[in-house]
């Protein structure tokens, strides 16, 4: 099963180089800039584009799309029901990442809205990812702080399970394990290093990083396994080479332009 | 005097590392990214919300706010007053960053507005720091160019005071040398490098890592020395390992990722 | 020709550096701290001042504008035109960055507003001045993808001449090649890095340096080449200290603040 869903791994990076696919980001004030920045060390294209008045018309010639909670306010939301909106109309694929969702009503509100466009892929900490099943029926009981969880993945690997399942989208749980789900496959991914969890954006860049694999395969739980071994693998290396945080965020973005498909599966750790 | 306010920065240090205190920020634009990458390298939990329909919530249950005025807008200024309203009736401490008031009439009104929720502690520019007790009734004019003051911290040491006596806040005035006042004790920091003025943000970054200080001591005194401190002299070490204003930024982080409370002291020129 | 548009670059740097001109900024989202950053390192003194409240107020007492169409929302637009419009009033020169203007209706919309208010330069990639070149009359049609351009410069040079003509603006073509033509006149620098495509901001920090140079000479023409020259010199610089576009950045910082105008012009290639 893993082998299926890593082989190509090669081929997709490099497509993804080759062609710089289009990514429309709605996100989060914090992270505009390192998101951006990794998606073009990675190969594609990204835009941040928030304006209601021109996210339907991206959302429908971009490649994939990217929404991201973090920093919601009425138009940042009014810009992701429009955007998810068209993006599905035109068929495109689009990422959702429910940050401090649970913790906060009116995003959690946005969060189940949301859902009912069918991301098709979504990913976040256990909390969150757990909070989210909640809402849609899972009936346990949510915990975060802030936008850091207090659940470990593990915990939260039958809610995403069940969340998949409900919703179609291929779910993703960050943590010591990253999990990836479509309700009965999955694949744990011990790749990445407890820095980053102190450098603020991680989970939003392995959030970006699924969409230009979205956008050069149509195998989602595919893509969703191949970007966060690409985005682990990255930390593992750049942590070789880094003495803190601040370093690493650095030595983050030269290591995700040099890494080789090869050298990606060759250092990926899977269960 | 000094030792007393001091003395237990290890220990307060550790406390933040241990407990990882959900700092709520109202900030600019412009710092967001760099404000939640120093409070994660120092320890705590940062939070960047600056929805009208979170703020409220969200600052009940944080452990301190930061509100910094860089790039207000009607709905940041709108946040900002829930927010510390909600803040201080919850009984949380809260730090206010007057950045170019007295430049500009829109933010000076602002802060005055604010200045009525009584924040815990209040840090500024010399010029800021004029131009907010001129407007709290000091009678002194304001001098400042933009963001930039354009005069001493030495200068505005005697408005700092009166500042200071008339709100209950500590007031911290940051310059070539710091000072921190209540109104009657003052204490003086010399540390920090004139490179930190070449970067933007750091003076945002000082007034930040304020707030996880105050989240684990109740002498908002000490926090505040404690943390100018702790900016100070990982502001000194990194640059014994920078070469400009870029390489700065990323020593920074790794510093105050790694610096121990007793090597901090031992850094500290205090008078 | 040449010899007289760049051979005051040193003294036209000192100045920056000696009188750190107030350069407010309307910019967007994900480069609101590389800009800062970026104008801190060259000497400048930078406001990212967007609120609809104050733009006029600090436009009239900076030194130069800047207008980036990167993120445009209705409040960010209504910013630019009061922006714009009160710099032009209080004789203040300005520039202009057209981000994807062509590729999305409702920003090339704003884009024709803000010609009609006669920046003093303009700076894109040769999708965003074909396009804007279009839309001025020009009549050919636009080719672009999100931010990024589909052209090559040279294929732009023949419309940016146009443009510079209709509007009196200095034009400024980025590429391979960058051009700076003021309908007549046409100067090729040739400096800079690929490497520089796969940092985000590179473009709209090439804008916004060309800002301080406004600041400090009345000669537009040579205000854009000398900026641009300052970029690209930079941008070569730094790649021969950097592996990836994580530490080019950094490196860029470092080599903006610490390069001499003797230095820059030994490396600057022209045409």
């Amino acid at each position: 099963m893993t082998a299926d869903t890593t082989a190509n791994l090669p081929q997709n990076l490099q497509a993804i180089r080759d062609r710089a696919p289009l990514i429309h980001n709605i996100t989060n004030l914090v992270v505009t800039n390192v998101t951006a920045n990794a998606l073009l060390a990675l190969g594609a294209s990204p835009a941040m584009v928030e304006n209601t008045d021109e996210v339907a018309e991206l959302a429908r010639v971009a490649n994939a799309l990217v929404i991201n909670l973090g920093t919601i306010s009425s138009s940042r939301a009014a810009a992701m029901r429009i955007g998810a909106r068209a993006a599905v109309q035109a068929g495109k694929p689009w990422v959702m990442d429910p940050v401090a969702v649970g913790a906060l009503g009116y995003r959690s509100r946005l969060a189940a809205e949301l859902l009912a466009e069918r991301p098709t892929v979504i990913r976040g900490n256990a909390s969150e990812i757990t909070a989210l099943a909640a809402m849609q029926g899972g009936g346990v009981t949510a915990g975060g702080k802030g936008v850091d969880s207090t659940l470990s993945s593990a915990a939260a690997l039958e809610e995403a399970k069940g969340l998949a399942s409900r919703t179609g989208a291929i779910v993703v749980v960050s943590g010591a394990m990253d999990y990836v789900t479509d309700g009965k496959r999955v694949t744990g991914i011990a790749n990445g290093h407890p820095i980053m969890t102190r450098v603020t954006g991680m989970g939003c860049t392995a959030t970006a990083l699924i969409a230009p694999f979205l956008a050069v395969t149509p195998d989602a739980f595919a893509a969703a396994v191949q970007a966060t071994i690409v985005m682990g693998v990255a930390g593992d290396t750049a942590m070789e080479m880094a003495g803190g945080p601040g370093s690493f965020q650095v030595a983050f973005l030269d290591v995700l332009y040099a890494l080789e498909g090869e050298e990606i599966l060759a250092k990926a750790r899977l269960t």
